[in-house]
């Protein structure tokens, strides 16, 4: 009748297959439990939302990586593109029925139509926390805290997290009256790790003296330890400030905690043209520096100026989820499962499949995820399945097995067979 | 500077305040529990695909309920409107990295811009369960018994799942010489709850002979109980065939199961227009009648004919999961919690903020969702928040508590306190 349809996927959008999605739900599992652990709570908001919302009055034609369109009501919409916008105008939104301060994490898909080539996704998950309607030290650190708790979680524990305040590195360009320079300055000095010094100090040449060059590149090299840094960039920022108080109490927390070990006060981290004012910060898999930060964020002034005159100053963090499982893939620590199912029931006799649904049911009331296979075939093509899904036990049972009400058990990784067990004693093996 | 954009999301969609969205989760990873028990694997599909391979050639005019739209590319792109179609799709482009049988399942939000009047959402979450690639009674009974188990695990166990076969349906108009007409009763007789009997006949006359509207009235209606049931649908629909066999082998595993007492029979559930063939089914609260099937779902011949010509038959069923969660909230089963969090230590003395982490840190690692309060303010103010997030312990500690590493631990449900107990002596309390 119809022609065949080529069946296919947008460029820069993914089929996940089930080893591939066991593994990211397994990720956010474990994200999702870290999270709760420090009292974040979940939210969600919609994937639409008008274009207006999301990027401001007139923004609509400007942004070419944002998806939007008119929707049959001639409403201008578009795809979220981050978490961070739409949690603004949520809290905005729903402020009488939240309460502060407001810890929330959303773990959900964003789309940009970003170009493909450089191994960038149109379709991507974010893994977002923020703290909001606070601006203490002790927030700037749980979110640190978070960052190296989530990655310990996923069994990456040689992992750095570089962090500085966006506050004296403004300070340090008004000494040097760079001030209206911030954005060239910081396009310039996000690219030391890619460029190298002598580069960096070239360009920043372009943009004022020698001298006042070198006093950047000072400025951001990390010095032998914490207060050797710090010190640095006191002197460099023109002395004491309640910025730099705010770093010393961060790092006596994480003396407290005894963390100093992940942490690196590193003033070359800004965050480019984030719209960041405090503490910065990146993470990074120390086995795996090259594919650059997993986990970046920081503290923001106003999170909701768009929405609301309410002054609503955060600190926050967001995973690139696709990045850091990437990461791990690596790293070797992908799990290689394709199912979850522990015990295949073989199907080898029509007559009795009430009973094997029935054995199945016992078992999965104890926890165990099992299966019955969906239809008589010949034994061999049942073993492919349990080998295709990665099971690691078979029950076979016959009319024999039913009359006595045993069961016979194999286990394919040590090969021992268990015949004419009960099924309590099989459930006991198999949880062992 | 700029005018404040007012925060507001479309008409149909919807943001969820915390507590919502944790309840749904919770929903969520219990629903997810259940097909890993059963030894379904998740996948995922992207949101956006080309309009052409969600509806067809030439479809992507006529659907006004589907979001498409030209992408910067100038490709012909839009949401899923379902998860079926994209399974579809995705099993043909697969197939060789696959394996059949193939059990997955699939939880995600799709979009349509249907009426918002009627209480519909335009973006809402669905819950797919398909068994592909076999044709056997026991795959029918397999999602029947997940249906129930899900709902089982809800906490809902005064559910009916009335179940019927499209194919039998199909034999009886044959009988009645009005197969070119089944569109037209099956429109006719999906409205009996709605209209009655008397409706239903009224209606059929319009369409053929009253005597062949009786006998169709006479068909739907169930019987007294199973047997009788099929008996008059054997007898109406020309004597036994492979259907109605059919039937009787999954009643004969439903009594093996014991679980009789949620099945019934019921030849008025034909789901419409679907594209159904065999097996079909829905989902009632018994305590909840009006608000319709909250599971539904059969057997279809071919799933992914637009894109494979490799014959793909299947069996499956979908949970609505909004109408779910509107039933259980009626039902009295939605949690009220407003978080997870177990604890919240409050900020006595803002010198010693490092201590109350590392005191976080210990709860956290015998997996007590514990929170540090992000600032030192009034004692109200923290007891405030600890009130609104439902969090039912707190933790005080001074100076004095630091020196003798104790602390003070109150549990706001029982108001018992305890005064200068160890960290792990809290620990217990609050585990117990």
């Amino acid at each position: 009748m119809s022609s065949i349809i080529k069946p296919r996927v947008l460029k820069g959008f993914r089929d996940f297959l089930p080893e591939n999605e066991i593994e990211r739900k397994s990720v956010i599992k474990k994200l999702e439990n870290i999270f709760e652990n420090f009292g974040f709570v979940p939210i969600d908001t919609p994937a639409l939302e008008y274009t207006e919302v999301l990027l401001g009055k007139g923004g609509g034609e400007t942004d070419k990586q944002v998806y939007n369109f008119q929707d049959s009501g001639k409403r201008d919409v578009a795809l979220r593109f981050d978490l961070t916008v739409p949690f603004a105008r949520y809290i905005s939104q729903h402020l009488d029925e939240l309460y502060l301060p407001f810890k929330r994490y959303h773990i959900a898909k964003v789309w940009r139509g970003e170009n493909t080539q450089r191994g960038r996704y149109r379709e991507f998950t974010q893994c977002d926390f923020d703290i909001v309607g606070v601006d203490s030290p002790s927030s700037d650190f749980e979110i640190m805290l978070m960052m190296q708790s989530s990655l310990f979680k996923l069994g990456v524990n040689d992992v750095t997290i570089r962090f500085s305040h966006r506050g004296i590195f403004n300070r340090m360009l008004e000494t040097l009256c760079l001030k209206d320079k911030t954005v060239e300055v910081l396009r310039v000095v996000d690219k030391l790790g890619k460029i190298g010094e002598v580069k960096v100090v070239e360009l920043l040449e372009e943009l004022t003296t020698t001298e006042n060059a070198l006093k950047i590149l000072e400025f951001i090299k990390p010095g032998k330890n914490f207060r050797d840094t710090l010190d640095k960039m006191i002197f460099l920022s023109g002395g004491e400030s309640d910025d730099t108080k705010r770093l010393e109490e961060i790092y006596s927390y994480i003396i407290d905690n005894k963390i100093e070990k992940s942490f690196i006060l590193d003033p070359s981290i800004t965050r480019g043209l984030d719209y960041y004012t405090g503490l910065v910060y990146e993470t990074f898999l120390n086995e795996l520096p090259e594919i650059g930060s997993v986990c970046s964020g920081g503290r923001y002034n106003n999170l909701a100026s768009l929405y609301t005159k309410t002054e609503l100053p955060g600190v926050g963090a967001s995973i690139g989820l696709d990045r850091l499982l990437a990461g791990l893939e690596v790293l070797g620590k992908k799990s290689e499962l394709k199912s979850l199912t522990q015990v295949l029931i073989l199907v080898l006799d029509d007559k009795i499949i009430g009973h094997y649904h029935k054995i199945a049911t016992e078992l999965r009331k104890n926890g165990i995820n099992v299966e019955v296979f969906p239809i008589k075939k010949k034994i061999q093509q049942q073993f492919k399945y349990a080998d295709n899904k990665t099971i690691p036990y078979l029950i076979f049972c016959g009319e024999d097995e039913v009359a006595s009400n045993t069961i016979n058990l194999k286990d394919l990784n040590t090969k021992d067979n268990y015949e004419g067990i009960s099924i309590s004693k099989a459930i006991d093996i198999i949880l062992e």
